[in-house]
């Protein structure tokens, strides 16, 4: 690609002129113009490239750009791109089946949707259906996605403005560095998460409640992975209560913790099981609920009654099989692991110790979080003008960062090399320098 | 394409062991393959073709691969399939600019989605924020989408077991046919249906109506055509009260009625307008909100509390660009105009001339449906046993219908030609000889 100025302020210009933006007051938008990518890399139309440290929304697991799955894009488009759900359709047929091969036993069936939010939605839906019941409880700090019952579901601020459905109820989670059980050992914190987490299930009458609904790792919320062994206590209360257990994987998903899915290793198996994002690496929208034998025989004789026009997209499908295809073949999964246990975790702690506004750093695989602090003592978040600042400085030293409240997430595309690394933490290390 | 019946029975056996089918109770499913299309046609992988006649769920409004949005998909693959909102991209601008050009004076801005049930989602949370009310009222017989509010805006059985979300009331539209009002005219049906819903509005209490939301034509619901002065009268109606007019343009916009939004002509200019499938024809999940200035403006200080990992997907938008390009340069919405004019429409009355089982034939371009009934007289409809036979024959003699409660919707792509139509009349015409 020849560098064109000219194409990057058309496209920054219509954008402000016509796109009006997600979760943004419009006004004082400064977008970036973006043109084209490939692996950990994007660009502009001027040439100025950005190494990519956020992986977009958390998505682009793959990579951008990656020959086989655009190969599988192209050759799907020149076949056929869409057709109705109530079709037969090769590639969603073998999408799906490679989605529950790598999903637990006992789970044959995929729904599709076009995104996380959708996703949410029909399991919700399958929950209240299959139990018979309305409640659905969540956790503060998560997000669920965008729609009437999705962001309802959510637990961060976003849900407020949107509080049109009812029966949510949101409880606390394991959150050592912040707890709100009072606890200093992740034992306690575990053990004081579920205590709690049974004494909201008996005060809201777990005789009415649908399912819990928990990302497995909440990963906006600050990549709050949870202590050993509350996954399972999650399950347990969960069969004391004859409640289902829906794990959020649209964000943990598809090899951001260096696993298939976050929950392995957890000893738990959900009942539902949302995804969307690394399933495909959002190349083309889908994301979609794995559901349990048991869930799905529910709907053998009877309705479900859900759906969208383009659920199971075989444009969408093809692309997942070739992402599922290639992080197979290519060990992208076992890439992430490597890389997160080796590289990406000792050069964060290294930077923790280099730098006081570092209050905790936490994750595995690509899946980490810098929790940015004015003060070591009261753990006081580092002020939002600081984190713009931060976030305008990393741009400018040529990384996109992924920054949400008082933090840094280090979420960089599965595909990341140990250079790549050492590039970001040396960006972030100039940055967090210049504060 | 060489014939490969084994690759039909290897998509109709995944698809049976891994696939969760929408509204479907899923035991006794036996669908269709589907391989590849082109126009008008689709064919499954053992050479049997099929006249699409369905538009799939009325969305392939280009027809089937189209070459030039097929190459567009193409490109803008081989470039960047995806990127986060928060940017700015040229092909997302663009296709804004394109979306735009097409909507009243006073509309400047979209909002992208992945589909039609979002898109309904954004523009009813717009609405509440815009106005600071919080109900929503829609008609009974609309459809709207599947996801918490969309869903429960919908008006037809399918919120029922959905009905997790508040504030949604409904009330009775236009329905000449079988008129809720007692009406023997479209004049009075029209005066009627608009004095029922004044009287909803005022029962309810306007200073806490946000919206009133509806789709231009009701489509699923059986090509509901409002009466002329209908929809200008519900927008009197909107401005006495203070309450926001969103149009939902998902399955009538772009081309279907043989205008680009089905509200053209009806001297109505909404507050909100959604779309999604004839935008793209659907090759690529996408959706959105067209915003009307103020509504707009509303967020330019203000957070909008919304969005979506996908939202203004540059694959997507690509395929947007190239499908108006192509309805503009060849003539397409003109021609869904001129074939439902001069020929749709008095083949199908012709048709209703020789079956009695046809109760009235109503539509405009390529938006059509034949109601079914059992009697003249009564109206009763036609039974579901009749209804499913139908649909089997006239599956058997090539054509995918598109058959809904006791109607069948004679909705094929935009690009149909006469012999098309000729083809389909003469398989109706036969099958339902054979009732
Ligand atoms: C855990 C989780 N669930 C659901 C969603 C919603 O997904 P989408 O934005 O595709 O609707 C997200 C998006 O970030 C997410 O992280
Ligand atoms: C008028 C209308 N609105 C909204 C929708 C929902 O669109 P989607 O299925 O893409 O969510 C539909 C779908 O048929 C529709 O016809």
């Amino acid at each position: 690609m020849t560098a064109d100025p000219e194409l990057d302020r058309l496209a920054y210009d219509l954008d402000r002129a016509h796109v009006f933006h997600s979760w943004s007051a419009q006004a004082a938008l400064d977008p970036l113009v973006i043109a084209g990518g490939r692996g950990t890399r994007v660009w502009d139309h001027a040439g100025r490239s950005y190494l990519d440290f956020s992986s977009q929304l958390v998505n682009v697991n793959i990579g951008h750009q990656h020959p086989a799955v655009v190969d599988a894009i192209r050759e799907q488009a020149a076949q056929l791109t869409t057709i109705a759900p109530s079709t037969a359709n090769l590639a969603r047929g073998q999408a799906a089946e490679r989605i529950v091969a790598r999903a637990p036993e006992g789970f044959s069936k995929v729904f599709f949707t076009n995104g996380g939010a959708d996703a949410v939605e029909n399991a919700i839906r399958m929950a209240r259906l299959h139990t018979g019941r309305d409640k659905v409880l969540s956790r503060y700090r998560s997000y669920h996605g965008n729609t009437g019952a999705a962001i309802v579901a959510t637990g961060d601020w976003r849900r407020i403005p949107n509080e049109f459905a009812r029966g949510h109820v949101h409880f606390f989670g394991p959150y050592l560095y912040r707890s709100e059980f009072w606890a200093t050992t992740p034992e306690e914190e575990c053990a004081r998460a579920l205590h709690h987490l049974e004494r909201v299930v008996q005060a809201e009458g777990p005789t009415g409640i649908a399912a819990i609904i928990l990302e497995s790792i909440p990963g906006t919320a600050g990549v709050l992975l949870p202590p050993p062994g509350y996954l399972a206590g999650v399950r347990a209360i969960c069969d004391r209560y004859g409640i289902l257990l829906i794990l959020d994987e649209v964000m943990a998903g598809f090899g951001r913790t260096g696993r298939w899915f976050a929950f392995d290793g957890h000893d738990v198996v959900p009942d539902l099981i949302t995804f969307a994002k690394g399933v495909n690496s959002g190349y083309v929208p889908i994301g979609g609920v794995i559901i349990s034998d048991p869930i799905a025989a529910t709907f053998d004789e009877r309705v479900f009654p859900g759906g969208l026009t383009y659920s199971g997209h075989p444009l969408a499908a093809a692309s997942v099989i070739a992402t599922l295809d290639a992080m197979e073949s290519e060990g992208i999964v076992e890439n992430a692991r490597r890389v997160g246990a080796e590289v990406i975790g000792p050069a964060l702690a290294g930077l923790a110790e280099r730098h006081r506004a570092i209050g905790e750093v936490r994750g595995e695989g690509v899946f980490w979080a810098l929790e940015l602090i004015a003060d070591r003592e009261t753990r006081e978040p580092l002020p939002a003008a600081a984190m713009g600042a931060l976030k305008k400085d990393l741009v400018a030293r040529g990384l996109l960062p992924f920054v949400q409240d008082n933090r840094i997430h280090v979420v960089p595309p599965c595909v990341v090399t140990d250079d790549d690394v050492a590039e970001a933490v040396s960006i972030y290390d100039a940055a967090l320098g210049a504060l």
